[in-house]
């Protein structure tokens, strides 16, 4: 037997469970306001005063999507006298309660992955000493933190029904609630969920999303949480431009290296490719061959290519409303569960999205002459939400498939591969090369570079950096970045798709039939894409009421987008 | 409204829940042998051969730790005549009875990530052509793969206690089954759990961990199941090298860079840097400035600088035999549940090691001399589990933390920082020259690309490429590869380190004063680490039954360690 160590006999008696003591401590405070598990709605900001602590970290679920709202509102309404210096981890910032809370002292630190109406408000808090910017982050990144040196005191979540023992069913929207209460449930955090009904008969419950025994709290909100429906893009605003960048997708990038399961981001020009496969990619025989398994939300663009039996598997990030009743009809390619409704899960879908497909494409607003490109601009602190970890090559995947070898060191056409090369994924920037006509989106210099320097960024706030992305795709032509052999060649074929924009304009267009000869750039006509045929007629639906045709009246588009 | 879709009207009628009514056709098959959720444990074999049907693919649990023992041995008795051609997929191989199913006809097919005791039969079996081998993963695109493109017919789990209802507990070994259970769940896959006890009464069950909803059958196992002790390092085999190698790891790479957050290997040298920081971390005052949030499992040579204070955190992977009381006691160290026992959770662990943490440390089996490492050697199929997620820099990562911002293009030192420029996860090898004094670590080839030659796999089996390696350390110095400016410079930097090896020694001892000057390479006294103060002494314990008494009689060593 080992001797005692004299350093422990000489420690003073620790206590090793203050977290869970003061979450106990808490939880009696609020006992008299309570009934068991369900807190009483009217008085929801007074047990707040209890709950949650000045100096807390608290998560207020803000997602892409799914919003805590009734909770936001509550706590906006809490003494600053009582309760402040919060430090808020949200990984989407989008209720203006959302910033009130900073307006009125309550939170004084923020962290965050992504704020869409809110950004500009953020950049103005931020200038005015009014808010502290912890760090921008992805959404996994900020869930992995608050696993390691972001514990949370207090999270706060929404969903669908819970029963009285806290037994929660988030409905389709899971998104980001269980990565999210995971971390305090199993850290002696407090977890508290509004629902929308809180049910007496557990047997009500369609099903358990998060078991009652990770929840403290469960409160009845005034009304139904607030969803965004962030994916839902009009066919009607599609132009003949997305269709031609569409037709060069499919056929230069996605037939040419067999792309079989991918990621869409959420533009015009992924939706046109969506809407070209029933048709476009038919007739090039193309069906079974590619886009088999997806990654993404329930897109209302994609009905026509599941209907028509593209699509083996739709796994999703979140849900989009009016997709409720056509996701739920179609099991065998969404995920639902025993209940019937859909289950989404942004932690895992990040993570098949990073791991298990070949090929994420996506837009941006503003890119360099290097492929670096960010959707920070000027004003707007908006983060990046998922794109930047669905826009890069993993280094930890191991397992290989044709579409990611196929990109091992300038392609295996060429004889053998270097056993220490590695395949790659796909990730393709797919851009025009002006923004509404005017802006170019092909820049000499980010704004994010000194948005960066102005916000005191330690570096500047770049979605995706460019030597992650192997393609990119204007209505120009197709540049195969993966394939350049130097920094130089890399600027070249990025300016030679780069129309009229200053860095297009600087390109030497001798040098783009060299290009397009070694097969480092390829133009429409290169891969037997017709310019003429590019029409809205090719589109599988051409408005909402397509889609909802499609569907067979599954899908229930939101008021804003009936327009029939 | 838009008009019908001739191409839908054309369409025959479609099932779109196909899965849902051959998942609902077993469940009916075995419903007579059943009682409710519960399968008699006499009877599984029987039971198995309805729910599991030819060609499906089946994940069985198959952990780093925990096995899902008593169903593997059940489904070995199934009758190959009529169960056939599955196709396994399984985190870990770490059972006969794993590869028992391939010999005997029931199993074909093997998608894996890590195989230790068996590695050397699955190979055997694949030269025998007994066993194809999809694809070797690491654990979390495993687990990404079953949400896109290998979703599980069936999925076979482990757990400590179910009730009645499925509701499941699974202990502190929580590890992969969450994410295998939640891909069969939604995706109308079935999912059986072996427990160790089924209790009638609910309110019986310390915690739920997955919810009965998610969970088909649960049977009662005929012995608790089997849970191997994979990171129980005996500081008795701490050698004074390893302390020599932990000096210089504490001095040249924490110190240096400001490592607040990390994950360790599971080897004798990051044992010996967790039992240095009570003693030689302390007496250089590093204490509360480095190593504060851990992402690794319950390391008993953690417990005294648990116990000394230097951790803040500790997010697990897995569990620990023997450690169970103890990180039950530590509330505010380890992640516990309400019921008082931890929770482990692999998928989020990953996600915290790859995109919250500073650092990985580890070590391998062979090096060549540009960084590429690998544990794969002649006749051994291992896989890498989750290394090369830890052992790589995730470029997803947007926040900034200092060590990270730290390694930005050669270091913050000489000026401003490159705006575009990024920070880097800290991956070091560490490394002794030569494994047991006769083979070489760092070698000119790989063993691991005549491997993968011979097994027909596309691409060499690299658990970490060199190109991801920030840092390596060996008895003789430390090389900072991120500071290499050329291939030719790095090449330089390892040999200078790699002593006596065929590599080390084909350099040119005048080099090194070069790289030494340039900060490119450190010898131990160039970081002020005494050679002759690497004694054992250093070691805050020096066997099992000193942790224990860190510890105060709270960890529980297996009986294999208790040699006192």
């Amino acid at each position: 037997m080992g001797s005692s160590n004299p350093a422990q006999a000489a420690a003073p008696a620790r206590r090793w469970d203050t977290r869970r003591q003061e979450k106990r401590r808490r939880l009696d405070a609020v006992r008299h306001l309570a009934d068991g598990a369900v807190l009483p709605a009217d008085r929801l900001a007074e047990a707040l005063e209890s709950l949650v602590v000045s100096g807390d970290r608290v998560v207020l679920e803000g997602n892409n999507q799914k919003q805590a709202d009734f909770l936001a509102r509550a706590l906006v309404r809490v003494d600053p006298e009582r309760v402040n210096r919060l430090h808020m981890i949200m990984p989407s910032v989008s209720l203006p309660e959302h910033l009130d809370l900073f307006e009125r002292g309550i939170a004084s630190k923020l962290d965050f992955a992504y704020a869409g109406a809110q950004s500009l408000r953020i950049s103005q808090f931020l200038q005015d000493g009014t808010l502290q910017v912890g760090a921008l982050h992805t959404y996994i990144e900020l869930y992995a933190r608050l696993y390691v040196d972001l514990a949370p005191n207090v999270v706060m979540v929404a969903g669908y029904k819970a029963d009285r023992a806290g037994n929660l069913y988030t409905g389709p929207s899971t998104e980001d609630t269980p990565a999210l209460v995971e971390a305090a449930a199993f850290r002696d955090g407090i977890v508290i969920a509004q629902v929308n009904q809180i049910v007496d008969d557990p047997q009500d419950l369609p099903r358990v999303d998060v078991p009652g025994s990770w929840i403290d709290f469960v409160v009845q909100s005034d009304k139904p949480f607030y969803i965004e429906p962030l994916f839902t893009r009009d066919p009607r605003l599609v132009k003949p431009v997305h269709v031609l960048m569409a037709m060069m997708a499919i056929r230069g990038v996605y037939e040419r290296h067999q792309v079989q399961s991918l990621n869409h981001g959420i533009g015009f020009n992924t939706a046109a490719i969506e809407l070209l496969l029933p048709t476009y990619g038919a007739r090039l025989g193309l069906k079974n061959k590619i886009c088999r398994n997806w990654t993404l939300n329930p897109h209302p663009t994609l009905i026509p290519a599941i209907e028509s039996g593209w699509v083996e598997s739709v796994y999703c990030f979140g849900a989009e409303l009016g997709m409720e009743a056509y996701t739920a009809a179609r099991p065998d390619i969404f995920f639902t569960g025993r209940d019937g409704s859909m289950r989404s899960n942004r932690a895992f879908c990040q993570l098949a999205g990073q791991y298990a497909v070949d090929l994420f494409i996506g837009s941006t607003l503003q890119m360099d002459g290097l492929g670096n490109s960010s959707t920070v601009t000027h004003g707007r602190l908006t983060g990046f939400g998922g794109a930047p970890n669905m826009g890069h090559d993993p280094h930890g995947r191991r397992h290989a498939t044709p579409a990611w070898l196929d990109l091992v060191d300038g392609g295996t056409d060429g004889g053998g591969i270097d056993p220490l090369a590695r395949g790659k994924k796909l990730v393709v920037q797919m851009v025009e090369t002006f923004q509404d006509g005017t802006a170019p989106t092909i820049v000499e210099s980010l704004d994010a570079v000194e948005v960066g320097k102005a916000s005191g960024m330690p570096l500047a706030p770049i979605m995706i950096y460019g030597d992650d992305v192997t393609h990119v795709l204007t209505e120009e032509g197709i540049a195969y970045l993966y394939k350049a052999r130097s920094l130089e060649e890399r600027k070249a074929m990025l300016a030679a798709v780069a129309g009229v924009t200053p860095i297009g304009l600087r390109h030497d267009p001798a040098a783009t039939a060299r290009l397009r000869r070694d097969g480092l750039v390829a133009l429409p006509e290169d891969i037997g894409v017709q310019r003429a045929e590019a029409t809205r007629s090719l589109l599988a639906a051409k408005s909402i009421g397509e889609l909802v045709d499609w569907s067979g009246g599954l899908y229930q588009p939101p008021a804003k987008f009936r327009s029939w």
